[in-house]
């Protein structure tokens, strides 16, 4: 078994630092083991991103973007190998770690049009005969971290843009799986990225914290949890960095007494269950409208979740796999528990779900929860399970009010046929990405991803025009010439 | 022989219509036989492009856009072979040919960004309650007509924009050089694009003209001499078409004093006698302020011209090829001729060149000549060959006022160091593409080309920004929705 | 009774061209003597506009806004004063006009933000080292030709914008109600236009034909019926001026099921009937989805419109004024009887409608006509009048085949609550202004206006962004410098 | 002598909170008492900004921006009176006073326009029958933290735009200067302002501090020194608001051998004396390339300075005016003797000037320090006062390392002719805001403003494009709807 090293100015390293095992959750088993990148080797990192720098920001932005159009045709032709080997280490199904990836892809397509992207602001006689324009220029040397659940996607999601900006990049990716990226950023180089442009260290807080306080770094993005999130804001911040931090959600679905029900149903098991519901755009409540409309859904839902498969990465008849870990197979179905015991009905219970053949897999069944109140800890707190509550309210205010009162804005969808309905939601919701009828308003990479509340610390989204802006910075220029220069001097030299 | 047929609903048609040759101009030689398409011909043609339509429209952008991504992919995987075909029936050198179809993938590459492009305008509340937004949709069918000098850019210049947009396209190019056209045009369906979206007829007067009066077709895009493009403007604009003719060009370089020399010499050579002059954006006349600045470019430009090599395409170490035709190698030697006899300087002549072992090819040498007057023949028309004209001024303003006399406005440029000069120039001289110290401003693929004057009819230019405009139609909706509806309705069937 | 003269170089001329009465409807009365203007007089006023370009377009645009605040102050201090001269001469309510004026003065709003709208686009490194920008210049003179109906309205949907661009303009209003126009323009001289930037002619023919035919006008912008519009349109083009020329209408509005009536019958009423229908957003034609909701609606308007008041535009408690000539009303009544030969039923006849008091004025009262046709003549062509036209269809596919065979495509809407209904609808109707809900879906100031088919010839819409294209030329600059100037010289020169 | 209150809610409060003394510095006496909010008074102004968001949020932009207008209009009325107000409390002469609210209206000017500039992006199918699109939806309650030394300018840069957005606003301008403030607080309300949206403390670290610690702020903005830019910034963010604060600046300007002198000198003495150097874009250091230059520079500014007149506010003959208090008088000069005691050499001494019949008055005279070097302690400060500092340098290398070596990038210029130097300095020189030939590189409304390194903390500029980004959050939308709805039950139920 190797041990999973570091990429640094093109080159694999590794390291006598510190080794950590990565676990294929299907079957419990280690997969590999990782080399947890020590301070120094996280700042060799650094320099050398730094030493790619100015030859790599004075590159065109089109001849940047040529490397990213390469990019893509080699991500789309070794998409089996990418999704074996997230599969493997993540657990998810290859169906889903394939959209995960058209996902990512599209991100790079984005980033092929950053010649139109970067374009600044021209004014022609700003004042007499004075001209003034806007450039917005890389930053230098910038940094991202990124979470397990979207090893290939969320990766896809910042260093594209902020590479083809003219930035150079260190990617610390989550130490669960870490072999995908890797091999994702050695086609970027194969793609004819110059050396140093592109650096992933792999790590724990060790190499987080270096890159936060490291003065050569100019700019954090970071995904992940609220409360670490909230941390690298914070700590990235205080050190005069640029930085955005997408934390976690709770998103929830009105059902309106309007609805196309079969529809909502539908949709809501993929955006409920898919990955496992380890999705910070995951649908995790959906709220009723209305006691006849809950009974109805209740009973469709548990119904339709009679046919959720689920099983290894594997096999892809299968509807999601594995959670990520022991630790967090035992942490949802304590929430499961939690709910029991604190008065809500668990209608599907996904706890005991046994796996045939691969017993010590870290599985969780699909989980239907009734009748959950405000106050509930399940409620409360992100499960990040393939579990999927529902409250039952009597208006469509009620369920609005659920949703800017809680701690997070991510996403949240509402299904009904009304316009009027629609617009007054969508208006007036204290959440960042809305969904009408669409479960996962999850943005196409053309617009840009950023929650509300305490599911996003700074000014900026992730990926789209917004990560233009945070990969940039904006100088503006103003310009007036002295007269009697050359052009008129020439008249007195040469008399006609 | 094979006849040279018309791609039609994906397939390759080959009628009965009437037969014209197709020649080598390096050798002289008949290369090929071209059918020349009927109107029953192209009204199939666009009768497929119609059918195509309504699928094609609902198409998602992003879907048009990434057949697009594979056929920038085709192209750069096929280039050497394009580039053979072209050479072989227009003349130009393969480096040349590689730099067109580099420049045509490039519009392929801003095509690949259409649902940015794409993007309208959202205003919530324009009124209480009331948004507005604007749609970019597309025409329907609509045609380019391309001329003989850019087989390859001028194409791409038009239907990936038009298709990515959602329209359908019927393209007639120049019946002088049809086989890369046709062979390009498979390569896109090779990509993925659905039969009849893009369709290709041959045809001269016959096939312009039934595209001109056919309902079916919304827009034309044509590119070639201002008398067609006014033909073609007068004609679409009557039927009720949407039309763009771009047409000649006569572009000026200003040469100042303070210019460096050395650089300008070598850029107008290339900008002067690239392509044998058979370029719109070319450059053919030079203008010097003062006479020494005179003197030292006339005899430098002589002694640099002193190893330009013309010949044949399939040799790479030539500059440049024959012209398109030996009527053109007539009609470009009769301007030089005219020249001489109006009064101007014949410095160097390129009427008389032998090229060993191609002697029948139509190649006109490297001609530079000097004290032009602008009331020349040679000065009034587009000579579109490699003939560099000098004129004599004393000052920038006079300079200034030659080329904004001119009738044409494509390109133009000067050479100097000095920044009011430059910005005097480029605010106040009346062309639509100006050059500081860049010879063939030619605009890159994220703005957009367009002269002005007798050089372009039309409210919009080709390609880039303007492109999305022309091969869309604006559609602004303005919604509010009724009160009392499915929102507080339910408020009162659930009371709480 | 003073005669009407025109405003060149800002001062009144009065000239002893041919003389014409100007009408006030209300009363059928002569109210004025219109000076027309000869073709020498026209010219008169394009040497202005060229004169006064030159200084103008160097005017930086903050300063050309500037002006255009002052405009917008002085508009709305003059308010009743504007109404009142419209009423005399056009006829409509002064609550009418006040609206009428409201709209002109959005757009002189929007125009106040020129430095904002004319920002061209900068690349930094297009190429090594080669910026690239692209800079919106004015045109040059620039002409209007405006319709009787909004005699406040449509000139300033064009000569605001159009100057602040740096243009410099001769308007041609209608010649039924110039004096609104004259003392508008004389406010914009008082805001502190320079002379001769804005000239106003009134005419007919003579003066029209002069502006499409003198070389000095650059562009056209015109407002009127269809046929003149396409006359407008070929003889600008064919001139070599850009055009835009907007024409005729017929809108519908389809009812369908689900729609609110009450809200649908008062918006209804006040789009066909305001402005006695002569307007180009007017709603003539109501198509009701399904015979119950056709007989609800015909019924329930019918009892509406027994509340209607029309009358002279003298008494603010009248819903609507006269038409604005004697053959007009004529006109108007011939296709309500044509529609009653024809097979369709009268449900209110508004023919004979008498206002006590002004039994001279041109009124037509409010006209409801039940089971139309799409055969017949009122089907077919734009009234311009207060009747409103009902046809009966069977499903909404029905009622949008109706529309999109019509050959206008101005504006449309539909009335429902569904929002599935209103997307498919607004997507696929071939119009160019589409209300979900909305009767007059008139886009606000900082949208476009632009009918599709007949409605409008050539490519750029009226006001908004549109009309910054439409009166601007783009320009392209490509910069690189020669190195080893200044910059490193000092270098040799200062050794340290 | 009247107790200077507060505008909440849109009345003047005056509390029992602690008071402080208000100065006039051209004469060193007292002008006013100022009430200093208390920690509860801070809370009812925010309390009044919040329960006046929900209203003002749902008025549409136009409406909001209508009153924008009024405010402009009425700011230009009262430009005396304003300036009259700023001169006592602050010093700056009339002249100048006008000049920085001219700058202020500009944005006043720019907020006009939010109809324009809120449009968010509208996609239309960005997947089958899915729209997706964009809205910037107002924050909530906003705060703006201002300083002393534009007391006019720098509000209006904050308020107008949040206010347009849709946001309501508390100020804490200077507690030295708030007269003005005020004075054009309650002109807003008289243009329309309803209650509550608008709201003026008065305070210190109290005020400033409530308004960092208070949930129901949403984000602040902040003018200041840089230690306290650092401190609101780490605050606010901690305190999870959006937060930019712009901090202090040492701006230098290169002028280069071939440089127009002349013209860089008079741009150079207002640049650096005028309003006593008290401006973040004060040009405070010059940096000469070349001994040659450096002489003839020092010989002429010594010159020019001989009629440099400083002198009471109220005097429109001084070219500037006294600086805010007895101890930054004392501080600047404390600055002079430092850098004469480090070894520079003060060529002109500001120090004993004498200002007769005003010797109380806190003046400084203008003046020049010769062959200062960058270890001394008045270059490494800010100094804000009228000292300029001249630098030698042997090349511009040497001239932009000195630059980008410095802890504050705010502004910096070249004087140059040469097309080259000019752009690469602009390139390459880590400043946010850069001047060619353009001593106070400010940029224009419709730009904005923005240092870099630690001249501002935050990701977006002040005012223009990017205050708009500022002041909203990005909702995206996603959209579909269920089919067989409305549309084609119609269909079914009334068959033809």
């Amino acid at each position: 078994m190797n041990t999973i090293g570091h990429l640094i100015n093109s080159k694999v390293v590794t390291t006598s630092d510190r080794i950590q095992d990565v676990y294929n959750p299907s079957t419990g088993e280690v997969a590999g083991k990782l080399s947890l990148a020590s301070k120094a080797t996280v700042e060799e990192a650094v320099a050398a991103a730094q030493a790619a720098y100015p030859a790599w920001r004075n590159t065109p932005p089109s001849k940047r973007a040529s490397i990213m159009f390469r990019f893509k045709e080699l991500l789309e032709q070794h998409a089996s190998e990418i999704c074996r080997l997230v599969g493997q280490e993540h657990g998810k199904i290859v169906h889903d770690a394939m959209g995960e990836l058209r996902r990512g892809i599209e991100n790079v397509e984005y980033a092929c049009g950053a010649p139109e992207l970067l374009k600044g602001d021209y004014s022609k006689n700003a004042g007499p005969n004075i001209d003034s324009w806007s450039d917005f220029q890389p930053l230098g040397v910038v940094a991202g971290i990124t979470p397990f659940n979207f090893p290939v996607m969320v990766p896809l999601w910042m260093y594209p843009m902020a590479i083809v900006c003219g930035n150079t990049f260190v990617l610390k990716p989550s130490e669960r799986d870490p072999s995908s990226v890797l091999f994702i950023a050695e086609l970027l180089h194969e793609a004819g990225l110059p050396a140093g442009v592109l650096n992933v260290v792999n790590g724990d807080k060790e190499a987080v914290d270096t890159l936060l306080d490291d003065d050569r770094v100019e700019a954090v993005s970071f995904v992940g949890s609220t409360p670490i999130a909230e941390y690298i804001y914070s700590r990235a911040s205080a050190n005069g960095k640029r930085c955005q931090a997408l934390g976690g959600a709770k998103n929830h679905a009105i059902v309106m007494p309007d609805a196309d029900l079969d529809n909502a149903i539908s949709a809501l098991t993929g955006a409920a269950f898919g990955s496992s519901g380890e999705r910070c755009m995951a649908l995790s409540v959906v709220v009723a409208v209305g006691d006849e409309m809950a009974d109805a859904l209740v009973s469709k839902m548990k119904e339709q979740m009679g046919s959720l498969k689920v099983g290894p990465f594997s096999d892809a008849k299968n509807d999601f796999g594995p959670v990520i870990t022991k630790a967090h197979q035992e942490k949802v179905c304590g929430y499961i528990s939690s709910a029991e015991k604190e008065g809500a009905t668990v209608v599907v219970d996904g706890r005991s779900v046994a796996v045939s053949g691969h017993e010590n897999g870290f599985y969780v069944g699909g989980t239907l929860i009734d009748r959950v109140t405000p106050d509930m800890t399940c409620y409360l707190e992100e499960i990040f399970g393939p579990v999927l509550l529902v409250m039952r309210v009597n208006s469509m205010e009620e369920a609005m009010q659920l949703i800017n009162d809680h701690e997070y804005g991510n996403g949240t969808c509402i299904f009904t046929r009304d316009g009027e309905a629609a617009r007054y939601f969508s208006d007036n919701i204290l959440v960042g990405m809305v969904g009408i009828n669409v479960p996962l308003p999850v943005p196409v990479s053309y617009h840009s991803f950023g929650g509300w509340k305490r599911s996003l610390f700074g000014d900026l989204g992730a990926y789209g025009p917004d990560s233009v802006r945070f990969y940039t910075r904006r100088k503006t220029i103003t310009q007036r010439w002295p007269s009697a220069g050359v052009r008129e001097g020439t008249q007195f030299s040469f008399p006609s």
